[in-house]
């Protein structure tokens, strides 16, 4: 049965319609009405073609499953759930193409091990804060009531009335890891798009993922003494701002050379919040905070580069007179994927086209990093073009979706054959 | 007759004990009340002990004046305006000083010259937020029209409400300048605080000064791309923070460039204002404001600065894949003070205390700023310990003021001796 990506590409047009605003942004935040909707949508779809029903476990994860001949199961997931005004791609592509692979599956009659498809419930967080809600709390990894009781979206509504409202008590929230052990899941596999122009720089339509990369999230202060512009001689200021701004550039350095010069090396470091006290135009700053996030697929290469950074804030520190106070924010460990999984997208790309295969790690965080943890994962990247997401303009090209989505369908068959 | 400075330092704590509040800081903010209030105690002390009464000008500048065997005058001016929460010195000391010339005039009978005392009306600009108003009303360098009458406080009260509630219509401003070209003015001097910390780093108690530095302000805008920091490969991002910060710290190399080891040469460039967006700790930053404020006493100087900044500019952006635009803020011609004068304080200084004489420039504006275009103007600073101002810990040790306030008294003698 040849894979064939027609039937995914019209079910996302579709999708796209239903749930896009008049300009043309997807509005399927997790927990609200056109999420509600779009889940009613893809219910009717499995029940009206597959005659499927499906279950939703503590944490409002939506399954549906095709029992085979042995109960292990491999499980196949992404997210219905999008960020306000964004793509028609993120997420949605990986559960659209898993409804595929049932239809497939179906075709075929029994499946040599159970079949689980899975929309995970909030998988951006984009209403309440907290992304990987519903992967989280199946790989046990999520606390709710420390994580989830407190959080309340803008218009002061609280996470746990927001989930009761659907239907999904948050207490109910812990259970959700014993029944994904339940299912006995022995490899977890997503389609995904890239969401950054790597691909589209290579000119490559798709890769293999070597795994999420893992994160390093500091809050700095700077802490010198604000002087008035004209008063203060630049040999005797304490000017923060300055000692933030070599710390900008020495982490910017610290990526490149841990980078190297291949896209599967490729590490990360940002600075994305600047603050400068006073903030005035005559004023020598006399603190500045400054954030940094770090990433890298090496768990080693991370601690390095922290390191590096730290000692790089020390210098920038004594240059200019000032004194640096870190604050961690967020610590996520890499999770590099699973050799045979991805020895089989690796196969599965090379059969749909000609030429080396990409592999390159992902920056952001999916739902196959929660399961990464606790079964066998890979994912499969289509590139992204323009290399963005969370906006209504990304995008990607027919060709490369097709490609992408027919590597991932033989990638699936190659992964029955190894459970088998 | 000694110059002696008790009776002015005792003026200077009986001013302070009069107009600041519980914490300390001086609140004779100009238009309010504690400033009517100092003007009150001011105009009494003129009244008590030298029968002198006072006029206003069209500005609101408060005149004090003991006619000499000529008409020309000599002009002792400065500012009991304060900033919210100010020092005890910054402004006052100079008009105190000035009471001091009044009475040693007095005590020694008609002087050669008329002897003209001004307390420029709102120097600070603290309430809405033009600055040197009264003094450069009557440079004849305001419009007032223009530059004032739309101005508002925080509270929303106009300023054209808050001059006319203390009797100043701003329709009289304009003749200001008629008013003191009319006076014959032959020279202008000032004593203030250095509001610096360059004389405590030399350890030395006073200074002359060698003129106010020019200004010039910019705003700038550097435009990237906004992207996602775990998706964005560094080679490919366009981070307009990263521009401002080399664009930073080039400015900085540019200040130490040109101020060469002197104190008198000593230039500076700020970075005070830094906005960046979107701001989040996720976000590679698409766009980022920052402010220049450059400083020096020559003017050819300071246009190359200006140069070497914009050309930082553009390397910077070029560097970091961004655009980078100019907006003026402000430009304020450098004013050199007048020599003949500048060698009277220099050999005043010079007869109150031994060792060479510190002669440095201004950073900041003064209302000498504003005469220095019309009259023959010079300048005493004393030392700031703290070298900070604008703030109640303001301070000048008392022996520096003493031998500060004893070399003005001297520099106003030698003047008279040379306008007689």
């Amino acid at each position: 049965m040849k894979p064939d990506s027609s039937r995914v590409i019209a079910d996302l047009k579709e999708l796209r319609a239903l749930t896009s605003d008049e300009q043309g942004g997807a509005q399927r935040v997790a927990w609200g009405p056109v999420w509600r909707k779009t889940r009613d949508w893809f219910q009717q779809k499995l029940k009206t073609e597959l005659g499927l029903g499906t279950e939703r476990d503590g944490a409002g994860n939506l399954w549906a499953t095709i029992p085979g001949a042995k109960k292990d199961s491999l499980v196949i997931g992404s997210h219905l759930d999008s960020v306000p005004s964004g793509g028609w791609l993120d997420g949605c592509l990986g559960v659209i193409a898993g409804l595929e692979v049932l239809r497939r599956v179906k075709a075929r009659g029994t499946p040599p091990v159970t079949v689980r498809l899975v929309d995970w419930a909030d998988e951006e967080g984009a209403r309440f804060g907290r992304s990987l809600a519903g992967s989280a709390a199946s790989a046990g990894t999520l606390d709710a009531k420390k994580e989830l009781a407190h959080l309340v979206d803008r218009a002061g509504v609280r996470l746990p009335d927001a989930m009761a409202e659907n239907g999904v008590p948050l207490e109910g929230m812990a259970t959700a890891a014993a029944y994904f052990k339940r299912l006995s899941p022995k490899a977890y596999l997503e389609l995904h798009i890239e969401q950054g122009p790597v691909l589209e720089s290579m000119k490559k339509p798709t890769a293999v993922v070597l795994g999420t990369m893992g994160v390093e999230r500091h809050s700095l202060r700077f802490l010198g003494q604000a002087a008035h512009s004209g008063a203060a001689p630049i040999h005797l200021r304490k000017d923060a701002f300055l000692a933030a701004a070599e710390f900008a550039l020495a982490c910017r350095a610290i990526s490149v050379k841990y980078s190297g010069t291949s896209p599967r090396t490729r590490v990360v470091a940002t600075c994305g919040v600047v603050k400068v006290e006073p903030n005035f135009v005559t004023a020598v700053p006399g603190s500045t905070e400054i954030s940094i996030d770090l990433r890298a697929l090496d768990g080693r290469v991370l601690k390095k580069m922290l390191a590096d950074a730290k000692n790089a804030s020390v210098r920038a520190a004594k240059k200019h007179l000032v004194k640096v106070e870190w604050s961690p924010l967020l610590h996520i460990t890499p999770r590099p994927f699973d050799e045979t999984l991805m020895g089989f997208v690796r196969e599965s790309i090379k059969a749909v086209r000609k030429g080396p295969v990409p592999e390159i790690p992902s920056g952001p965080l999916h739902d196959a990093s929660e399961m990464a943890g606790v079964v066998p994962t890979a994912m499969v990247f289509a590139m992204s073009s323009p290399g963005i997401s969370h906006t209504r303009i990304e995008d990607t090209p027919l060709p490369a979706l097709d490609v992408s989505i027919r590597a991932f369908l033989l990638a699936v068959d190659r992964t029955f054959e190894h459970l088998a």
